[in-house]
């Protein structure tokens, strides 16, 4: 077994500085393992405890019997270098410390310490200063936040690392409120042994995985980073959104990470040299995401727009150009098939405007027209929910057009709680949904620009 | 009274056109008058019924004995005009034609009939093909679609003006789920005589709208429109987001609303001038409007920013570099105050990072000294609600300090559930939220832009 696997799959787990008290980190964490769904074996382990959670507590992992895969780190800082070396004499081949108060506040010399430790007995780390792992198919979760406070996702095909644990427990957060899947969630910290590159490298490996996304303030080998990166862009698309981009975003990563980020035209340029695909913000990453792990790779960059409302399938239109996009020609055949199919009242250009009584059904047939027409390659759908007729039918139509797998369908919809309810079925489904044009119309971009960049990588 | 004031708080409307048939369009306006909380009289008018809604029906508004304020036209477009001149014999001085087949379907010549009935009665008018007026302080309500798939907002002070009807359908559903409030929504149509200038120099005047924000795709008599939005810009702040920016969105227009969109440039240009503030998205409108409403003006362009996570402090940090506001320098006195009541982990700099464990109290402290300082003019409040120790504490934290109306305040916060009830809760007490850094710094942006304008008009 590969020993970056034991971070994600491991048989069995010790919580090193598992608390019997609900409010600690190490209790929670513990607690993740027992009531969470973790098939494996968890021990707690604790000198000042004889049980946690009716399980028994030792006092040291030497004092184990059994194997142990994964060490989950949770002592202060000071007493890091110990339970590592202890981790070691027990064989552990990986560990995550959670445990702060290294290089981020100043203390070079302790993570220089235990730097020299894991590469002594060759253990893997992830951390310290972090989250550490949540893995949603073997419930490996480190994340010491309540989960009333912070939700976990369902099980998908993203990956996202993290250098900041803070961002990484909102966006998780954020995720399951959603309803957005993931494979894997890393939150690496100060990257003392494990960083973005070898993150990146084992999850271009993992069969869960699909896409692979990273927010990061710097990286610590600027060179291996881009060599990894440009090979794992050849295989599945990785996105990026760098904080520090500007002098003073740069200022703001020294007291927080302790990394030095890099200017931003500089990193932007790199990034496109590696295939890296760039996010403007946290919430782009993710329309990228799904779109790409969703969607399959279009021919080209003509768009055909539908919509039932004149007003978005304008701002479709303006959004599609900005992003250096075309708006579809349709054959005359299949104009003329719309024709016949369609009332007499509906806009047969791109956009085509359904207008506002139209049905499921019409949808369907223009849908079916424009996924046959030679000179379509992409469409965005746009289905504004408040008009009459258009009701839960439409889920069934724009999924049956998704499983043909012939060409990528975004779906742009906004309103309030019926909407909702309706996009999150269609999200469901595995086609994308956005409220508004815009980042719909970004996402198609990613699309068009990723399958662009595989093919000269 | 006002003409203008019939449409917004008439004491008596006909609905002509009321249907007994729930699915009708002239029942469901009806209906809204009867069940709505409306508090004047309503008369439903159609030849054809004897009783709607258990109300007396009337072939004619000639029948009607009482005077009537607004009548609400629902008929098909061939009979308006036959109705129209019922309204004006019978003295109506304001009518919405809901009713759709004119210009925009190539229908030139019947538009300008009932253009010429409505100058010869001197009868004012919103529409035709539009959705008409939601007041909903008068509960003036004329749009046709059920409420389970369109939500009405609260009463607030932000009016929204909008060419298109299903745009301004999907907006006011979305603000009634994200709890944004409103004083006055107009969809206008064909505008045949009521266009999107006299509807904002109506709203310059109305006490009830703080923020005037509208969508269109072209302005009807572009040097008119711009001479009475820079006397209202001076007032009030306008916010504008076009349609129809690009040669392909123009295209699309014609088929829309019937009016021709010109250039982006040409447009912006002339935007700028009259104090207009451009929005780039339909959601940008209100994330202005919300700042803008609620936000005292800035004094100048700097911002301090206060965070419980790293990360999210340099996505805030890159964001104002980005858009030309700086981060503030806390005066030395201020912070050595801070010094004493923070612990020493704390770091103080721009931004402040309260770290992980902050609480309510830490942030009381922060913020308290923001407000104080004269070297600082707005603050950034990013408030991660995944931390262990931050509660609902919080709400009245930052409520109390914008109770202080001293400098603009605007409240980042991204996550699930959780988030979203305490967000909501800041959001009703009247400070901007917002789930990531950039709109929320183009928010402040966006204050201070106009605060700049402002003193120039």
């Amino acid at each position: 077994m590969d020993r970056m696997d034991c971070f994600f799959n491991p048989k069995s787990v010790a919580v090193i500085g598992a608390s019997r008290f609900p409010k600690e980190v190490g209790h929670v964490i513990f607690r993740n393992f027992m009531e969470g769904g973790f098939r494996g074996k968890s021990f707690p382990v604790n000198p000042k405890a004889d049980r946690i959670l009716d399980c028994r507590c030792y006092p040291s992992v030497l004092k184990i019997r059994e194997k142990i895969e994964l060490g989950v780190i949770t002592v202060p800082a000071r007493i890091v270098p110990l339970v590592l070396e202890e981790c070691g004499k027990k064989g552990i081949p990986a560990v995550i410390i959670i445990s702060a108060g290294f290089k981020e506040i100043g203390n070079e010399k302790l993570e220089k310490r235990i730097e020299k430790i894991l590469k002594k007995h060759r253990i893997r780390c992830i951390g310290p200063n972090c989250l550490g792992v949540f893995d949603p198919y073997a419930q490996v979760d480190t994340f010491f936040l309540p989960r009333y406070k912070l939700e976990r996702p369902g099980k998908g095909d993203i990956a996202f690392i993290s250098q900041s644990g803070a961002l990484g427990s909102v966006v998780m957060d954020w995720m399951a409120m959603k309803g957005y899947k993931i494979s894997k969630f890393i939150s690496y910290g100060n990257a003392v042994d494990l960083d973005e590159a070898d993150l990146i490298e084992y999850l271009a490996g993992d069969k869960r995985t699909r896409v692979i996304c990273a927010y990061f303030e710097g990286v610590k080998r600027g060179r291996r980073f881009f060599e990894i990166a440009k090979r794992v862009s050849g295989k599945k698309p990785v996105i990026v959104l760098k904080g520090g981009v500007t002098d003073e975003g740069t200022k703001a990563t020294l007291s927080h990470t302790g990394s030095l980020a890099g200017s931003a035209e500089v990193h932007s340029a790199a990034f496109r040299q590696a295939g890296i695909i760039e996010a403007r913000d946290l919430e782009q990453i993710f329309d990228f995401a799904r779109a790409l792990s969703t969607q399959p790779r279009p021919k080209g960059n003509r768009v055909q727009v539908i919509t039932d409302g004149g007003g978005f399938g304008v701002l479709t239109a303006d959004s599609l150009v900005k992003n250096n996009l075309t708006l579809a020609k349709m054959s005359k055949d299949n104009i003329n098939t719309l024709k016949k199919g369609l009332p007499s009242y509906v806009v047969l250009k791109n956009p085509i405007d359904l207008t506002g009584d139209a049905d499921a059904e019409r949808y369907r047939i223009a849908i079916d027209a424009a996924l046959d027409d030679p000179n379509v390659d992409m469409i965005a759908l746009i289905t504004l929910f408040q008009v009459p007729l258009l009701t839960s039918e439409i889920v069934e139509v724009v999924s049956a057009a998704n499983r043909r797998r012939e060409k990528p369908i975004v779906v742009i919809a906004a309103g309030g709680r019926y909407t909702e309810v309706l996009k999150k079925s269609i999200e469901d489904s595995g086609v994308p949904t956005f409220s508004y044009p815009e980042r719909a119309v970004e996402a198609l971009g990613a699309l068009h620009g990723y399958r662009k960049k595989k093919s000269e990588l």
